[in-house]
């Protein structure tokens, strides 16, 4: 027995880019080899429970929109339904993964004890589900930031039981993730930063932060999990500045905490646009920087100043993103995750299904592109030429000396470099070819 | 004889608020004592040689609106009357310190050694004029920007020719700044950063420019320089992307490289909000990690996207600015530069003036309500009420427990925090009370 | 008896600058006379019921923080004690006004019959409040945009039957504003726009916009409802476009449609920031196309992306806010509305009383600065030297002349105007004096 | 003779999309049939020549990096090696228009009537070498906010001298239009609006660009010129704050005029993005309106604050542009203008052509990717059953009715309308079959 909710939509076939069925993969294709590795293999998709299932259609000006069977969420009985219809998706999209946090799958009421017990039970179910179906766990997390005791922090709190009761949630998840089989566990800070200055103590605040992140590394070895641990940058909102900023700061905060060969990250589309990058910069400096781990798939409306977490349909953006993710080796544990939510006007079953779908076929376009420049080497020629220079002796000799013994050579030789053209737009024309 | 160019303008003195002379100070009154300290030996102003002499007024549409005795800026006999006006005004503000760029106070033209020859003997010159005058220099820096060679970066250049040429621009500065007795050296890498990623490789580009910093560090020590070496955050512009992005960044970078104990950060308000930020923030960053060095004050146009080096007119904001410089314990070798243009429609030589008394004044209103608040104490007691929590033994205990531990506890005291006000708007009452 | 919420605080007094009482006005005197006319008359303070009493602390990542006596918001019974709340705290504030929406005073539940009687039966109950007490009504709304029947527009919405219901929600609103003695009916259009010009037809929504303005005027008339109708802009948030995008787009709205003379704005500082403008630069421009109504008093934070709606608290912007009213002759109608709430983690009945009593006494300095500024006639003298060249016969000639005897005069007198000071800085120190 | 700047680049072919060959058309062929109309005569290319031929690489950091045949600019020698170069340019490319400023084409210096003798000159000299050539003239334009008597404005001064300098050089331009049989003479304000409100009198200066506009249109018909006249919106930069904010704003401006028959908009995707909006809402707004006439193609780096002038590059987004210019029955007089201009580190010739190249290959992807879905119908099929409901005749007689007998409808006919989905992610899905 389903819970109807999916019912007359089809488990959705690869159809070839020429099919005008909207809920056939025109792209997609699991099986198809890219440079020697399935297309699945490569794109890891994942769920994401919270948008998916868990997200009723409410924004900051108005109350919920979407009517599921599963609503209230505010029983196990829902809870269970929620998982129910979560596994039909799944079989209907074929996607190789999942990704929860604990309040999406279980509600939230009572004490901790209470939330850990409906934890657990609601895990047991999930693994039962998972058992007969394709879909594993890609990732689990903490929800640190909805419940009003975190509103001001949770392993930054100024209040300790919080970091205490913080600590005991990261606990259960990381165990249930553990338990789920899942490949990575995934810290996010929406309310690690501050309202106002004024009532913060920034050193202090991120000390406890990097204090909290080592002890989940510790449990983590000590339980025996072997996926990664990941933090996901975001540079605000909710909070008017996260301590998790960017890419670059999350790894001088792991740097500065010692945890820069224990945890890596994982990179959101819509939060960096919000910190001022493009998505392309935060995983190419993840990678250089050897901490890439995952990637949060979504696109934010450029003209909007939130994160507005839709899914993403712009085919050239998304080649760049993972050309920087296949050239930094590609996924090991890490994936691609749907961090994306419907809009609130999408109402239907047939919303839903449609928006993975073509968010699925826009990233197997964005790989094949990828790929095919990669295999092209085109970019990669343009690279090692314009550094050329560097390999010179005299070049190298620079990097081990003084500026004393550079500044005679540039007087002796009357050095005077001319510029040469970076060609930006020759480069720019040679992705259009792929994209 | 003078330049002819400020006739007219008597030297500016302390009036009181009351005073409606324009060209009078209202609050900035270098010898009263604040906090235990004269008024100028906290603020350490510094004039701007490059915006108060040596730009012309154009922007991006649209060319020079300035006419001024030392135009055009194109021989060593300009460049004198140009020195000549510096210190004219230097004498009419009386503020204590200057900064200068290379090519602010000498031509760029022909060979390196030209150009170093040119600076040696305009360094003799300002020497010369800095014996018979008040003003001493804050810092210099190299304009390792401007000209066409630098249009692919100066450290992080593709070409190994223009790694040398800026590696000896900088030693000449360097060397300049220690000649004039040079509070401390600047680097500011506006084109160490990149316009496009195609053409990018970041790992490499980020490695040439820690060895690079690492050298003139090793420079200041070899000369016997004893200023500090500062790095100014900007997160982009001119450059689409810049390595020395925030003040977290910057951090991590210095730690990266090990150079955290050597350099520190000359912070501006404009570059503040471009990446996102608060002007304080940034500050108390920088404070907390024991990083602070400089400032260079303006303020940017909330409405514009770009860096508009306005002079600073709003004193609630400077106020916070300052509070948090003082207590950081406040200026050592730093300052308070005014890294801000006159509006290109400004014209006048008493324009000029104006600017920087209105912005003395404001950043002396600013420094006075800091003091009191810190005098008082107010923001500090909320603080310490509102972290007492951790002052408690099983507070201090979890930093170095483990998950399990914290957990076992959480259940066993059935810890469900309740959350407490943040007190924002109160604080934010309480700091209007002093500004 | 009373809700008990405010329980030990007193009415607020004004005690002057010099009082360290947290809860008592420092600057807002409503009895002192400012350019003639008593304080109180110039600022025309109103609380606002949404975010003071209606709003529960909730936002996109988090639930509601907020404990009040009238939680939960589902019953006419928990509706009056709101309501009672609201007369307490008008009582302790003491100002002048308030205004509410239809769905901030009864819960919103079952048909449109169900909830017109709710209406009625709660304004009846504020009507007999009203009698006993000062705060009288500035302005009533409907609330068009949380349910979700408006999600895709009420006026604009693709479906006749959501217009049909709007616009039996707006008669029935402006019947209760009419009936509460309102002094102005607002129309803010925060879901007329949309999500994807995909699914927009932009012509067709703006002519059923246009329409329904119309029916509302004249229902004003019909009705004999002798206050003022506005329209308040706001470019997005929470949708992606919306119509009423800024002052001038509203301007030429309105004058499409016919009703500049009828409908006037409500200008709001958040929405100005979100929209590109400076608050005061929407005033003036209302102003200049006497088109002013009133104003929604907040502040935006500069670093966040959406409408952060926070009390004011930097009196050197509002002041300039003020200078524009007062130059444009002060309020008629209108008034000071305090769109702002409280941040989500002020939770106490003090901050909300702390709130108001600051943002008054921002306002209050704000209008000072503005009064004398306008008293001492300084910025109005600089404006009319700048433009006396204006005032030449052969100036007033050109505005009825043709391109041809211009260029005619050009060459005969050999026209090559030279370019006079802007004076920026010098009119912004001129500001400084007074705020 | 050449000026062999081109030297070893032959005339551009049509290659196909399989075509390797960096300096081929791809998807550009001008022949071909799209809706019935050669491509060429659908998208209408013109070449800018102040980007192509006369910007040197400055940017506000730097100066210039290129290095031209016909540099430096000061000279009438120059200039016309400049209109050779410009020619030898437009053979290369065979794009049918070209677009100019004055400043572009000859050197601005002297009086008024020396640059008018320049101008005419120059003109002759162009005029001739269209006569062998294909590309004429999309439209012309006077540079009204280059030169520092323009800093205040040109139209909007306070110096009337200065309105009747601008009078009398756009009287100069658009006759020289009309000799070189353009089809459009546009008006950019860059400078019409304010740097500070503090010196600015909004009313004044917006009835002066009134005039200004209706005497230039009066010329217009006084010398038989048949092109039209645009205005291109641009919210600010240079100027903090511009008049023509945006398309809304200018509908508004040209209909409080009276200008709204005579006067249509000129629209750039970089002016778009900096106002807040996508380059599609700008062009159906104005399509909405019956304004619509030309476009400035160029893209905005979405993570910069200022007008970046980029080639465009992203086909999904030029698609959606050239979608709304379709539905709008296409160009009449106007055209594509790539107002975009190389990135200074891009200094060769063959960056030039590359540059420009592929901009046509992205405009012809996107033309064809738009008239595939007009021809397919799937939006315009959507949107007719999206607003079916209106077609019913209680709907319309809303549009005739008030709110009285609306209201007294919902309530009799319980009218509670349920909302139905606006299948956003199904559409963009439908848009990336074709892109």
């Amino acid at each position: 027995m389903t819970t109807g909710f999916f019912d007359g939509i089809a488990p959705v076939r690869f159809e070839g880019a020429e099919s005008d069925n909207p809920l056939a993969f025109h792209h997609y294709d699991p099986d198809v080899m890219v440079l020697g590795k399935r297309m699945e293999d490569h794109l890891r998709f994942a769920v994401a429970w919270w948008h998916a299932f868990a997200w009723e259609g409410g924004d900051p000006f108005g109350g919920p929109t979407f009517v599921r069977p599963w609503h209230p969420q505010d029983s196990m009985e829902a809870a269970r339904r929620k998982a129910d219809a979560a596994f039909e998706m799944f079989d209907i999209l074929g996607q190789p993964f999942y990704c929860w946090h604990d309040a999406d799958i279980r509600p939230e009421q009572g004490s901790f004890a209470d939330n850990l017990a409906r934890l657990d039970e609601i895990v047991d179910y999930i693994a039962d589900k998972t058992r007969g179906a394709k879909a594993r766990c890609l990732w689990g997390t903490a929800n640190l930031f909805s419940h009003r005791r975190f509103m001001a922090g949770a392993a930054t709190n100024p209040d300790p039981d919080v970091f205490a009761f913080a600590a005991a949630t990261v606990k259960s998840c990381l165990d249930a993730t553990h338990r789920l089989g899942g490949q990575n566990y995934v810290l996010w800070g929406g309310r690690e930063g501050y309202e106002t200055l004024l009532n913060t103590d920034l050193a202090r605040e991120q000390d406890q932060m990097g204090r909290f992140l080592a002890m989940v590394v510790d449990h983590k070895h000590k339980i025996g999990f072997e996926g990664t641990i990941l933090v996901e940058p975001k540079p605000q909102e909710p909070s008017k500045h996260q301590y998790d900023y960017d890419v670059a700061t999350c790894i001088g905060f792991l740097r500065k905490y010692g945890l820069e060969g224990e945890v890596k990250l994982n990179i959101e589309q819509g939060h960096a646009i919000l910190a001022g990058h493009s998505f392309e910069h935060e995983i190419a400096l993840a990678v250089a920087e050897g901490m890439f781990g995952s990637i949060d798939m979504n696109r934010n409306d450029y003209q909007s100043g939130w994160d507005t977490d839709q899914f993403p349909n712009n085919v050239p953006e998304v080649a760049l993103a993972y050309y920087h993710v296949l050239k930094g080796g590609g996924f090991t544990t890490g994936g691609t995750n749907f961090d994306a939510k419907l809009r609130r006007q999408s109402l239907d079953a047939e919303d839903l299904i449609a928006a993975h779908v073509g968010a699925m076929d826009v990233c197997a376009r964005g790989l094949k592109a990828a790929a095919a420049m990669l295999a092209d080497g085109g970019l990669e020629q343009a690279l090692s030429e314009r550094y050329a220079g560097w390999e010179r002796a005299e070049a190298q000799a620079m990097l081990h000396g003084d500026l004393d013994s550079i500044a005679r050579r540039v007087l002796a030789e009357g050095i005077n470099p001319e510029p040469r053209s970076g060609r930006q737009e020759r480069l720019e024309n040679y992705v259009n070819r792929f994209v």
